[in-house]
């Protein structure tokens, strides 16, 4: 393999998930560990273009691959997406002396990169960075394992509440538009149903739970739901219950941006591991605008294009498993 | 000691909280210990009355020390506050044979206990189990380090995306019209200020914060803030702070029925395991109509009149910590 | 699909694992949820002989999906090697009416279950409970991921020691003759090594560590072992460093049996809750001396005899993402 | 208050333990809010004499609050035991300008310090950072709760499998001769007794274990021991009982330097936090040779003469609590 990349910058964007440095620390070694330089670029795209560059070496990340959050921060940036905004990103890297690009982020992160990388010729590799698992192209994403945990914990509490009380939650998960999160949460955590975009969008998942009069053999029920506009959200579904089914004692919470942070799972630090540093054998190997994904426990090389393309499907078994296992 | 106590009932009521559990398994051990029968009563005075209760012997209350919740479960019940339902609940006593109760909770329960005690003339002892540490006459309650600690790595986490966003973030607590919980948490977790209801009503503890610019040497901030009237919720101060200070990127976080929940910490299960035995002791020593309190470590028996008479202060040496600890 | 499974038995056997609880559930609940009949064997085939059987309903798994350790206990049992042993257990079997067994433990219980199978021609479908992941067949076991998470957790401490210290640790964990716990969490932890059995028995991984002078940049280091014979243990090892580099301030953690509790990560109870409801799928098929695998995220069926013919092999990937991401 | 110190120098010195990144931080900034400089002195009295001192901001102790160990690294330092070492120390002081110090150690550190305060007329205030909780005058040490907290949490997983294999477990636990850690820990985690060198010196608790047959009730136990050369450890007191009662299955589990990391919990948070504050406040009102104790709940003032005098005795209250809670 003979690579012209001699020095990259790597960082963060979008919404921040757990694993990211780890993620940062791999790329960093590896890149050290294959003679580039490595810069680190602070919030994102808005530090590419405010110049909030700094050089990189093996023990600027030494002690992070335990931290949540990302030590490199993150913001969105409007600026990026206009002309000026990705010349002036490109005129820092040159000054820099960047011949490429790490990028750690979800599918906006990763849309921009695209056009960045288009218009500059500029190689960038994509890490898929968020919680909410719903990039194509990889069976997961770095912070996915460590939120479906955080969820599960905060559910194992709150049922612990649910039980002496005989009460039923309400319990709204982040995921945008992909229940991918709340079903798996539901499944991990003992809940009784989880409504999500996916099935929402076709039928009137509340409806049929209480046809079915939740679990009559049971106490107390949790249901998770997908933060969206497509399922209403916790609230909405609260008020609807209230009004209908006055017996029940209905409480909603709302898990929120807890759900983003806490120290990554052995999985999300391993993967952010590997990820990292594929990133920069894919450099070597002159790839360019590809995200690194994870397909059958394999890395894969996804193009920026098909990621950010979704059409992820909610697994049947798995609504299944979640049927039968909360009878 | 010459007691007339021969057998015991035991109950959990109110809201639950962490080490309940741990309060019931020493209540149960000591009694037995001492030569007493047990009872286990279901649902609070709910199961007094519709008689859900059931002797208890040393293994009922095997390896539950480290469960959250309350195995005897918990209810609110408005039957107890009428004469007839107290009626009804003397005579499930009677008919088991249970003398004397110890009763596990908040203070709404050690009030109805004090009713009941002196209707029917029946020993009763109080256990203090209630996250909020509202009651008087002890330094602290069965559950309430937990709910700190649980509050604590909530923070801990939002921190993480705080502190990689640069953000505001208010974050809304438990503890009712006391801000022992919101101050303790905002120490513990490095949080900006606490709002809390016993300075809320004195000054207008937001409009202060603003004033001093948040921190301006900092670039991310957390607010804890007391669920309650006076200090109006998490929700509206962020509104508040959005409409005259549109430049912060305000956030809500509200912790809610999570902060209930979880495997009791050391202090927690330390606490409970003391004060259990202490009821029965005190019950040996033919006491009635207290509630066992932990003052400067040491066990204290406190008349039920003294212990829900709130008149607690907030410690002007912890608002000092909070306010130099994070200039 | 017409099945002559009218009645199951479930038990645990060899050494616990996290998840088998939510895998006793799902067995449960998917067998009722089928029409059949389940009956909770106690401690392993060692109940089978004693006849230590209890009908299970829904509710006998209730509120246990979050529980490390498993309810049904488990033991290891000499008995169920001899033809006597088998016979009674046979003869008990008969005498509850159960027509199939489903089997949860490691290598040792499935081989076990494949002779009992055989003898007497009863459909028996395994799981594979094991922290060790030491099975073939199947990409992870039982209990594995929530092993490997408590690994980390526990070196995420001793690193707040070691780099305060500025030491080198050597900690031994669980794995038998298999180096996946142990290089995996070396990768999860940051650790600088892994000593393992695949390796070590080619080459002395020590002397090439000390050669390679640990990691010259660092002020402190951790290195994992694998609990065998063939690597001599963390002990032994740090007994020769202190002779040989006397410099190096060695300390040994031998983290012993905390491994195997815990409650589950969400991982495992997914994973578990999956298998335990294709287990009764498999019975229903009229599969029969198979352990359900998963393979590339599906669900797969293993002949007995396959799955415990140990040929893994360790992943050269992930010995490269460890050397490279701890330089 | 008139107070001459206008600089002064913080250091952790001997053992790590959670709490001190807390403590460093409040000193910190109750130093720059009371107008002081700050300077911050690495591997505790080592680099005070190799002049490894760099002055803090009030960012330099950002986002540290929930780190476990020591951003300060620790060392133990035997130059300073000679009169050259600390003449050298005493020169670097000099040159930094720093007038007095915050030292935080546990009692071999501040017996040092209280040498050197006398010899060169220096103010120094101590803060009890140690987890053993083994100093006078003070209630409670930074580092104790948590390390409590993380004895349990690994009970609770140990428990796991011992209910589940029914197995008699010996877990060894830091406290240096002093049994407070191990009697806590075990009421906590719900164990069967606590050998601790204390009333190990006057009896053979074993031996009253064994002749009360352990717990006849019960089907697995734990026990908790003292690390110590009074009760002879884990690992001895296992191969008494494998000789005398082989029927017993045993196990050992010795917990090791876990038991000093981890995250703190929030109360050596939030008195590490007040303790730093006070410490602060003491040099202002021109205290020294004092270290920082709290004494129901108040902080006070020790001098180190006492609060190194080892006179703490073990509570008979506790001692009853985890005979009654354990039968």
């Amino acid at each position: 393999m003979d690579s012209n990349v001699k020095s990259i910058g790597v960082l963060t964007s979008g919404g921040d998930a757990p694993g990211m440095n780890a993620a940062i620390r791999a790329v960093t070694r590896a890149a050290i560990f294959n003679g580039m330089r490595v810069f680190g670029i602070y919030r994102g795209y808005k530090g590419l273009i405010s110049n909030e560059i700094e050089e990189f070496k093996t023990n600027s990340v030494s002690n992070i691959i335990q931290q949540g959050g990302t030590i490199l921060k993150t913001a969105r940036c409007e600026e990026f997406m206009t002309e000026a905004g990705r010349k002036t990103a490109y005129e820092n890297m040159q000054r820099h002396g960047i011949d490429a690009l790490v990028v750690i982020g979800g599918d906006g992160s990763l849309t921009g990169a695209g056009v960045f990388a288009n218009e500059y010729n500029i190689p960038i590799v994509g890490l898929p960075g968020t919680i909410d698992n719903d990039l194509n192209g990889t069976d997961t994403t770095i912070g996915y394992d460590t939120a479906l945990n955080t969820i599960m914990q905060s559910m194992d509490k709150i049922r612990d509440t649910a039980t002496s009380h005989e009460r039923l939650f309400f319990v709204e998960v982040m995921g945008r538009n992909c229940g991918y999160l709340a079903l798996n949460s539901a499944i991990a955590s003992g809940a009784e149903a989880a409504i999500i975009p996916e099935i929402s969008m076709e039928k009137d998942q509340l409806a049929e739970l209480i046809d079915q009069g939740f679990r009559k053999s049971k106490s107390s029920s949790m249901v998770l739901v997908t933060e969206s506009e497509i399922t209403g959200g916790a609230m909405n579904l609260a008020e609807r219950v209230k009004k209908q089914y006055p017996q029940y004692d209905v409480r909603v919470s709302i898990l929120g941006h807890l759900q983003r942070g806490g120290s990554p799972t052995a999985q999300d630090r391993i993967l952010a591991s590997r990820m990292g540093i594929a990133a920069i054998q894919a450099l070597l190997e002159n790839q360019r605008n590809v995200m690194i994904g994870i397909r059958e426990n394999e890395i894969d090389y996804v193009p920026f294009k098909r990621a950010i393309k979704k059409d992820r499907e909610i697994s049947p078994e798995l609504l299944e498993v979640l049927e039968i296992s909360s009878i």
